[in-house]
């Protein structure tokens, strides 16, 4: 993931890590460059692995810094420098925060200044507009009354913004409308849990939406922890959709009222999804597939195929077994 | 469907139309007076068929003038004048739009201006309220704060208006609230897919709300295509209810929070909906329907019937199928 | 409950209440102090019961001024006096509206005045402000862009409220996140459905959130009717949740994504919940409790269990019936 907006602590060395995680300082400090996950880790990054559907994606890795527990420590290629511990998670959660100290804390943005259109080509701009610092805007776009663009976004060309938006660490393309009250760019809901205090995760990812896309009314989408949330090219969303961190939809996709989608799914291309329905975190769907409204889908889906159901099955067996096809 | 606020183009002419689907002009030339659904056309009007649903309708029609695909020019009458096209809804799209070319684009309204609260009698009205061109209020209303009526708005007598709420294109009856966050009468999510750039369908109908209505809060109600969206006197709408275009709610009917009615369905009246249920589109619900919460409906209900499960059914065989009435 | 906010009017008496009911004035005239559920009330309280759900608390409260139909008449202690009415909850909404008339307008709140930041330690703002009567703000606590803080709100310290955010009628601890465009402290959706205009029932109930408690984005949650909606201490709720009125939600929850609470129901400590799912009214759920995305809860549900479905079973037997488990 190419980072766009956090800023990254330089310096950071392997003890300052093991400190982190209240582990034993070791003699040979050595710097670390970032943290990364298993894809797209260098050689000098740090990185993770907690599960075993990423043990292919473990062998190809480049990095010689790995975080991991018990299960996984026999498996790490024999020059790979690891260090064990009990939660992957949130261990990786307290090193991304010594990198990215700025990605934690999501309040609102008290760095926000009236709108000078003076600035921007062509703008149409409402009444009571706040916009943050490292705000890039294209020539001819619109933003409606009361709307709040708070730092780190770029917008392309010809795009519209409606009134009571919120938006922060996105970036648009051209051609693209996001409508009245839709909240775009805040941290997601990723932490852990803990009796007295939830430890929150930091979120270092953006949201990038393409060109020619729709957010409707009332969404809401949540940026990436480490890696980026995606809305391809050409992609709409009606009202009420939330689409919650590291979530990736194709291009011209097609998703109706009340769609909901779990954090780090892939939704594929020319994707139809009906009002309602629920897409499960960490999920593959493939192209071309359409599903039901009201439809819960917790599995993979596989290019071409429609489903319907709870939990989601092919729309041939859903008629069926409900006696609707006849 | 009486058009309330979208300006019709004059002089449009049965060449224009064929110029803008890319067809040949005929010799005889001949004005066309408005475009209307195959039941509300009048005789100078153009109206379309797309679906064998409406054959019933086509043979009650009063238009001589019809837009329609291979599988539909035989019904004709043969006195009819027909324009053959592939794409039945995608032709009709470009001709309202050269009928009605203010109804596509949906962007916030600049010409909105600061509330002058002493141009209405009783007004209660909050910080920060936007007033668009050609808004009616009626006496006694109170108006919460940040919130903006756009252009092309009537708002009868003793009506409550929430704070950070956006209307347009709507009309209210008297003793009507709508709550706070609320979004009322922006166009539907209608338009033909495209790979390089969806089609946006022109929206030129309105939402009419009647007396004694309420509306919940963070509520999307999105104006009608060809027709109206509309919710009748007494219905009351709890948080977070999606309603999408040219859906009509009856009078006295309960729905609850987070229900989601596609588009084009018919509601009667005291009807009464159970939270997160969702109504699938172009349905038929009868009056007196129970539809229990988080119900998928994907058929018509008929009267005086209670209906649960998705796909819904009726309520004994939803209990009896989940050992529920034991 | 404790009463935070709305103001008991004095001196009502029996004859206040028959009157308001209707009724035959007595002839022994004696002051009423309260209204309360039968657990809550006091010796001179009036309360009611109309489900056999109560009798158990009927049998123990030390209310001696009853008021319920006919079904009930019969269980009552020989020496309570009660008050036999048709519609047991429609005389009780009116019995409360004579003690809380301000409880039952839940307009916009004209009294808010922008922000005197000037009257908080550590507090850092936001643009365009309004705080009203009544409000308390902590230590160290921020307040982002056009956010309504409406009256009756004690906010605890180090507390950070996002931008376009309404509160009211709401007691919030210490450590608590109240993120973009909630809307907390509204009235619920309680009234009696009546032919020409519903009738309302007064909300004089509060939301108590707890510390180190985060309310996503767009979520709504209602104060209560006669007694308070609760939301524990450390716990998380996601985007675009909804809250209805009287709901319990206990400590260290985790409730995803467009989760759905309907009225009354009291949700234990440690309790996830998937995204999408619903909780209907007056259940009880116990503490460890996990609920699979998109189920729908309709029963009550045992400490330590896991379910999934619609309706919601043990989710052993929902992979089984679907066959997931292989």
């Amino acid at each position: 993931m190419k980072n766009y907006f956090f800023k990254k602590k330089k310096g950071i060395k392997i003890n300052d890590i093991l400190h982190c995680l209240n582990l034993k300082k070791q003699k040979k400090n050595f710097n670390v460059n970032d943290i990364k996950d298993l894809e797209e880790a260098e050689k000098d990054d740090i990185t993770f692995i907690h599960s075993k559907k990423y043990i292919d994606i473990l062998k190809k890795t480049k990095s010689r810094l790995i975080v991991t527990n018990k299960k996984y420590v026999n498996l790490l290629n024999k020059k790979t420098k690891f260090i064990e511990v009990n939660n992957v998670l949130l261990s990786i959660s307290k090193i991304t925060n010594l990198f990215y100290p700025a990605a934690l804390n999501d309040h609102f943005d008290n760095d926000v200044k009236p709108l000078n259109r003076k600035k921007y080509i062509g703008m149409k701009n409402g009444h009571n507009i706040l916009i943050g610092k490292n705000v890039i805007i294209g020539k001819n776009c619109s933003i409606g009354h009361n709307t709040i663009i708070e730092g780190n976004v770029r917008i392309g060309n010809n795009c519209n913004i409606g009134s009571n938006v919120i938006i922060k660490n996105t970036i648009l393309g051209n051609f693209t409308n996001i409508l009245d009250g839709a909240i775009v760019g805040k941290k997601g809901f990723g932490f852990f849990p803990s009796k007295t205090k939830n430890i929150r995760y930091p979120h270092i990812g953006s949201v990038l939406i393409g060109n020619h896309v729709e957010i409707g009314c009332n969404n809401t989408i949540d940026r990436g922890s480490l890696s980026n949330t995606i809305i391809g090219d050409g992609t709409f969303l009606d009202n009420q959709v939330h689409i919650a961190h590291n979530v990736k939809i194709g291009k011209n996709c097609i998703i109706t009222g009340q769609v909901g989608f779990a954090g780090s799914s892939s939704i594929g291309n020319r994707v139809m999804i009906g009002g309602q329905a629920g897409i499960s975190g960490h999920l593959i769907i493939g192209d071309n597939v359409q599903i039901g409204g009201g439809s819960g889908v917790i599995k993979n889906i596989s290019s071409n195929t429609k489903v319907m159901g709870y939990p989601a099955k092919s729309i041939r067996n859903f008629l069926k077994e409900n006696k609707l096809n006849d």
